[in-house]
């Protein structure tokens, strides 16, 4: 069965909002094992959704609207697709009091006639009772084709979506999709797709897609099958496969991110980690600190963007820094084996060099050193990252940083 | 003439993402008083593509395409809409040398030959750079239709968007469209759009439309003319009344972001800043140092997210710490007065709050303390912005912190 979803509102193609209810959406259907072929949004508009629902039907097995169930006189989805479809609206008793009861309860919004147009429904349809605000959603099949009708505010369209639209749509797929995330960090797309083509054109279920995300290649393995059990069974041969041929750069399977996967791997260890950062500016202390916990294992740090700060913050000697110059790997060295000293943690790590626009007359935009701190002794990478803008730079100097410190727990060369 | 939206992606289909490229082009195009009809999302699969691709012609001036752009064999957008307007596609030596070259420049990252994939373009195209990553766009007419095809990673389509698609759309509407961004901190939307609503709704051109972005208000005022100078005449007197109404939460006109503003303000006055942040960890730094040149201003700062690290870094009293809690007016004080003695700043700035998810068992999750050390005095902010998410909470803090700078540096009370 194929579903397309229809998001009816200007709000939309005015580029306010995002589709976030699509995206919601989508990922429960997938997870159904229900394929998404397409997203349609239309504005507030009857002639254009009409053909919308007119193509839609004519390509779809399933129809999930989001939006226009509103009170307003511009909230035509029902009218239109009932009409679509030849249902009449009927207007709806038990609905009727629900809303009134609504509007007793939130006595601050006063309710107007039009918010009972609410009540108006298709005929024969299963009501969505909306247990976040006032607009029920339906659903009716009709002509071969499910239609699903949901209200456009994200936290309606999620509660409705999980409560009422997961189970009645379980009924009516046999299929389970799982997938995995694999992560990888240190190629780019196009090379570890080179290596995967052939493994990826050999497959068709389950599938292996790679995507590019902030400087990382995530490879998402998606099985179709009757059960969850014979899903997994699918995938594991095809994650063992990919592993032998991308190695140690996969840091994770279903994992958030590279800092997550440091927060956890030093939790778990035990063990405390500290920065100094140059041309990432917080970036990497922002990054550990967006998880929540991360105090346990990450101590703090020192953003020393200039040359007397790092003098100041971190005691380094002004010489070593004119000798060597702010960006070279001594600074680097010595920015990690301090901040480490300074807060007492197991790791350091150093990051410094030029993260553009200008250049300082000695080094390519790009070139960042970056250090790591251990019992073992001083590690370091020379990164040149090119002029491909200074967010870039930043994000993958900072991932580089967090990349050593897991190939250093995970016991692999550094 | 009227346009639509083509977003090619299977990620989007499976949920991974919200279509943020339709968003922000749709943003673009409504600024530019073209209007989008439609959104339509759809896998990497040419056939459903190629269909996608022929209804939009028939119902739509301008189709924009994004993603499937890329080097990986499906990435196919270029090749079905050469197809679809009968384009053959030729291999441009220019192109090619750019991605040559940028993998040159990224030593890290290995060049494999279906890069060069991207160097095929349609017959007779303007090509339009790609400034962030490697895979160029591209616009042509055909058949009464203009096709513009646009990468698909959100940093590179906007910067497309922004550097080519908008001159070149500009050449295709008669009209002038200009507008101007109002920003605003301090205040919610809701509160913000009350007060203006009555001037809203008196007002068709030039609109004045409010967006919410991270914890800001944003207000578009936009006119459509014959000529700029027209245009700007129209709207100088509602950017006025928008000032009236709001006063000093507006931080700024057409500025790109508070840390934009306050790193220009220090600049102009030649004056320093540094910042110990606890709850931010960071972020505050990050955002400073997001802006070129910010080094000039920032001179840097301590993440001092643990307590042990905010006396061992800042050498603050433990028993300050112990006597008053580490997130308290008092130790936010002394974090911004010690980060600016040491670092020999005009301004420093302290921070220290609750971020969440866990209370400390003292204070409501969201409480924070902002101080501003500065030769005047020390200046203090108690924040109580609710369990409305980490992210919410530290983004707020880092705003609110810069927004004293701001008020400190115009002359308002801080």
């Amino acid at each position: 069965m194929t579903a397309e979803i229809i998001s009816v509102g200007t709000e939309l193609l005015l580029g306010n909002v995002a589709n976030t209810d699509a995206r919601d959406i989508s990922e429960k259907l997938s997870e159904l094992g229900i394929d998404v072929y397409y997203h349609t949004v239309v504005g507030d508009n009857p002639r254009r959704l009409t053909k919308a629902v007119e193509i839609a039907k004519s390509r779809s097995d399933i129809i999930i609207t989001t939006g226009g169930l509103g009170p307003t006189c511009d909230d035509l989805t029902k009218q239109v697709l009932a009409q679509a479809f030849g249902r009449e609206l009927y207007f709806d008793e038990e609905e009727a009091r629900r809303i009134r009861s609504w509007f007793e309860k939130h006595r601050s919004i006063k309710m107007t006639d039009n918010n009972l147009q609410q009540a108006y429904l298709p005929a024969g349809c299963t009501v969505f009772r909306n247990e976040v605000g006032t607009a029920p959603g339906c659903a009716f099949q009709a002509e071969g084709v499910h239609v699903i009708m949901l209200p456009g505010p994200p936290n309606e369209c999620n509660a409705m979506l999980n409560n009422f639209v997961v189970p009645y749509l379980r009924k009516l797929s046999r299929d389970v999709i799982l997938s995995h995330t694999i992560r990888v960090f240190g190629e780019g797309e196009s090379s570890v797709e080179s290596k995967l083509r052939d493994l990826m054109n050999s497959l068709s279920n389950p599938t292996l897609a790679p995507y590019a995300k902030e400087g990382e290649v995530m490879l998402r393995v998606t099985a179709k099958a009757d059960t969850a059990e014979e899903a997994e069974a699918m995938m594991r041969p095809v994650v063992k496969q990919v592993q032998e041929i991308l190695g140690d750069i996969i840091y994770g399977i279903d994992v958030d991110s590279l800092e997550q996967l440091v927060v956890e791997l030093l939790s778990k260890q035990g063990l405390s980690l500290s920065a100094a950062e140059s041309c990432t500016g917080g970036l990497l202390a922002k990054r550990l600190t967006d998880i929540p916990g991360a105090s346990k294992v990450f101590k703090g740090g020192a953003t020393v963007y200039t040359n007397e700060c790092k003098s100041a913050l971190l005691g380094i000697d002004s010489r070593l820094i004119e000798e060597n110059g702010a960006v070279s790997a001594e600074v680097a060295v010595e920015m990690a084996c301090r901040i480490r000293k300074k807060l007492g943690t197991i790791f350091g790590l150093g990051i410094t060099g030029l993260a553009g626009p200008e250049g300082d007359g000695f080094h390519d935009v790009g070139t960042v050193y970056v250090a790591l701190a251990a019992e073992k002794g001083c590690f370091l990478r020379k990164l040149q990252l090119g002029n491909g803008g200074r967010d870039r730079i930043r994000t993958l100097s900072a991932s580089s940083a967090l990349d050593m410190v897991r190939r250093y727990l995970t016991g692999l060369p550094v």
